[in-house]
């Protein structure tokens, strides 16, 4: 997985624990492809204090990581469920109902 | 679900994100049973600075809780991966595979 992926993924899990200015800097710098000096200037800030954020949100969400995990559990869960639908489909269960239902898991 | 069940369950998914110390004497209190005067003698403090620390962290982690919902989602999970195992035995799937891997979600 390339940073960029894992730094959305781990938005994902733990944006919600970083404030609104931390979130949409992130989202701007990680989802959107804005430049450092373009959200600096949108920001009216310096590129440098943009650069400083982003490294200390970075290092934010991989501490939640470490502490609880979350992306690294989904990625095993995502693999089980997998292992379930081949199982079902081996097996001719009629499992629609039941692989709607993993969806929601 | 009552407040210690509660507050159990909410150290489970969030303890890690407090402090060894706020951990131990949130174990104490909840799980061990033991008094606050109690905690206090232990700790080599007031009754009243072990109160205020369980205050908190009680706080702390309905904060973390109201932001992620990880004991909600996972309550909502156990009740569908019930439904998945009852649709199975509905359906006379030859199961035992499959409930081991749910087990693992």
């Amino acid at each position: 997985m390339d940073d960029r992926t894992e730094i959305s993924l781990l938005m994902d899990f733990y944006g919600q624990l970083l404030t609104e200015k931390q979130r949409d800097i992130l989202d701007q710098y990680y989802n959107m492809d804005y430049s450092l000096s373009e959200i600096a200037d949108n920001q009216s800030t310096s590129r440098q204090a943009i650069h400083d954020l982003i490294k200390r949100c970075y290092k934010t969400l991989n501490d939640y990581e470490d502490k609880l995990s979350l992306l690294k559990n989904s990625i095993r869960e995502e693999q089980v469920k997998k292992e379930i639908v081949d199982l079902l489909k081996e097996k001719n269960c009629d499992c629609s109902e039941i692989i709607k239902l993993l969806e929601e898991l």
